[in-house]
């Protein structure tokens, strides 16, 4: 069987590499008599690359190749790759991708246009790497109404996060020391303010839950205001702080958002340190299972990459059923509308505020950091939503609020 | 599509209840007009239950009915469930059992029958509980070759294990409230000697590594042994004490075994507690992935037997390829042969013995714990096989070692 890469860059060259490193296997489980990749198409030259002899500038020359029947769309973002990825569908050919900005964006187009041309559109390593996510929620929980979602989705942040928990490094600093790394972009506004994990909770949440679910309703907090104030009063909770992306079923609709949020130590999701993602179901029947490993990596995202390519080459002729509905208005409800408990901290008149606070929420926990400045305080609230949250922490006179972080149970 | 149900059990009865409670997503995942529960073979009389009309004590009712393409065998054990599960396979019906003592001893031989009667056997549910382990091994990880696998398998043990770690009860307390809570049976054997585990580890290897491994031929260690001395030793190492069923690649051979393990507190297996599981599996694209979820309990296993009747559902007509090779003599290497590092204490003259020690393993890591007598002490050795570090100990004069426990790298 014939497979086409469009992008040659970490993820692509992985596809390119895992195909023909483990290509006994690859083809085993293909059920085909042999897996080959026929085209690389990058704009870019590589000369002495393996696959130079590959490499095909013209688009038109895999559309139009009807020995390829499965695609690998591996370029990022949205143009040209919707394009594409449409023509590829609408041409009769599968189409796999790790492109989690055109899942989120436009799944429920493609799934769609899959449908309608009775072949398979895959994208298991659209969210978290190399972990299976994707199909074993689709197939191995299927006998489960999921009722939440939750996960660490973004390597990038869990690294800065880890540093400052572990090694009391300032945000700053560990961000820094991410770039170094190469964990994070020059440019890291993707991952730090959240829009990585919200292309991802978008694409979990749809499958779900059953609807197409677009980022922009997503309500989406980073971690730049997190400091080492906060990590420490977190400690003091018995917990961490960590950047997550969740969803959950509430009535007909559903509530879906990332925040930073306290974790407390004996949830599995507290373990999950440096650039190690998990993701967290919840189903009616199975209780709570997660699913751990490198969120990102060439060869991981390359790894589920292929899993998918074998599995649209099994199911060559017989389409498999799999995907989500539409969008539809009014889905995801307004976070304010969402029970939380937060944890606060402030500064102002430390005993009289706190005293203030606990008339005004009823009961509140108290946290202690050693050398705080005299000033300052910190509590949990109890669970209410967060609109009455606000309002009550307002009534509190002459309070300045530095932190405020929602409190999870997973 | 119509279903039977062998063994009315905990496990059966929450497969009649999951097909029951999600029946509209069942039958739409399935791909069918109906899924239907038509029979339940149980000797025992059920008077008053909901699903009293549908128990039924003759075998051959089910086997004769043409109706039934899917078969459920939660009777557990390997009489009559091997003879009654053969008989099933070679009538053309699709099998899904829970039965973890049956695969591991007649695996090879029930997938065979499978094969040759094209029809479908699955068992998500034998390892991991609700876990999806099985179904994302096989396909999710498919473009890797598995180097190797290893887990938390029995719930029971991690219970114990866990009460020892964070309440400091002793081994035979923390055995009492397993029983007294229900995670525990009267007669522990089976849990706490590792056999379960064991069985667990077999299904894991066979399906990673191919070829069929009998539970004869793993080296099985429980967790009688361990003492609150050695989960403060493990503390003050910077790590727990986990019964874990392992199993590695070398060479064309593998080694498997179930044992006690000292885990480091990084490693995600080290936060798995209470009665959950997790299966780790490192593969040769995507790292490290985990698996964590409740690994017992009635609805967390039928809610993976139920997606394995889905699944045959799926592929009433086209049988999916799946299993693993016939077993071969000399598989298992001897766990002698394995490279280890042990952690050991013992009795004698301290000063003296550590010396001695240091002299014979050339390195040692020597690890304290408060209050510890004055004639005891403890110590980490290098890496080596298992039968070099046995000899070693040997030589070490005039010392009396009490425990000696593996410690792993995951």
């Amino acid at each position: 069987m014939e497979i086409a890469i469009m992008g040659y860059g970490v993820v692509g060259s992985g596809v390119a590499n895992v195909i023909s490193l483990n290509n006994k296997k690859v083809t085993d489980k293909s059920l085909q008599e042999s897996m080959n990749v026929k085209y690389i198409l990058d704009l870019r030259d590589f000369p002495g690359d393996e696959n130079e002899d590959k490499i095909i500038k013209d688009f038109n020359t895999i559309l139009n190749d009807e020995e390829v029947k499965i695609v690998v769309e591996t370029m990022g973002g949205q143009k040209p790759a919707f394009e594409f990825v449409s023509s590829c569908l609408k041409a009769g050919k599968s189409v796999v991708t790790s492109n989690k900005e055109l899942v989120a964006a436009k799944g429920d187009v493609l799934l769609k246009l899959a449908k309608e041309n009775n072949v398979n559109f895959m994208f298991e390593a659209s969210v978290g790497g190399g972990i299976p996510v994707i199909r074993p929620i689709d197939q191995c929980l299927a006998a489960n109404e999921i009722d939440e979602v939750a996960g660490i989705l973004n390597g990038t942040t869990n690294f800065i996060l880890t540093m400052m928990i572990f090694n009391s490094m300032s945000f700053e600093d560990a961000l820094k020391l991410a770039q170094d790394n190469g964990y994070a972009e020059k440019d890291p506004t993707a991952d730090i303010e959240g829009h990585d994990a919200c292309r991802k909770i978008c694409i979990l949440a749809s499958l779900c839950f059953g609807k197409h679910v677009f980022p922009e309703s997503v309500y989406t907090e980073g971690i730049t205001k997190i400091t080492l104030e906060d990590v420490e009063y977190a400690r003091s909770w018995g917990g961490v702080i960590k950047l997550l992306g969740r969803a959950k079923r509430v009535g007909d609709k559903i509530s879906a958002m990332v925040s930073p949020a306290l974790v407390a130590n004996t949830s599995i999701l507290s373990g999950v340190n440096d650039v190690f993602n998990t993701v967290l179901v919840r189903g009616n029947a199975v209780g709570d299972v997660a699913f751990y490993g490198r969120g990102a990596g060439k060869m991981a995202t390359a790894s589920a990459v292929v899993a998918d390519v074998i599995d649209c080459a099994r199911h060559i002729e017989t389409r498999k059923p799999f995907g989500w509905g539409d969008a539809v208005d009014n889905y995801v409800v307004n976070h304010k509308d969402v029970e939380t408990a937060y944890y606060v901290r402030a500064t102002g008149d430390k005993i009289f505020a706190l005293k203030n606070a606990e008339e005004v929420f009823g009961n509140i926990s108290i946290l202690t950091r050693e050398n705080a400045p005299e000033d300052e305080f910190a509590f949990v609230t109890p669970v209410a939503k967060e609109a009455e949250l606000d309002e009550k922490l307002d009534k509190i006179s002459n309070i300045n609020v530095v932190s405020k972080i929602r409190v999870v149970n997973y």
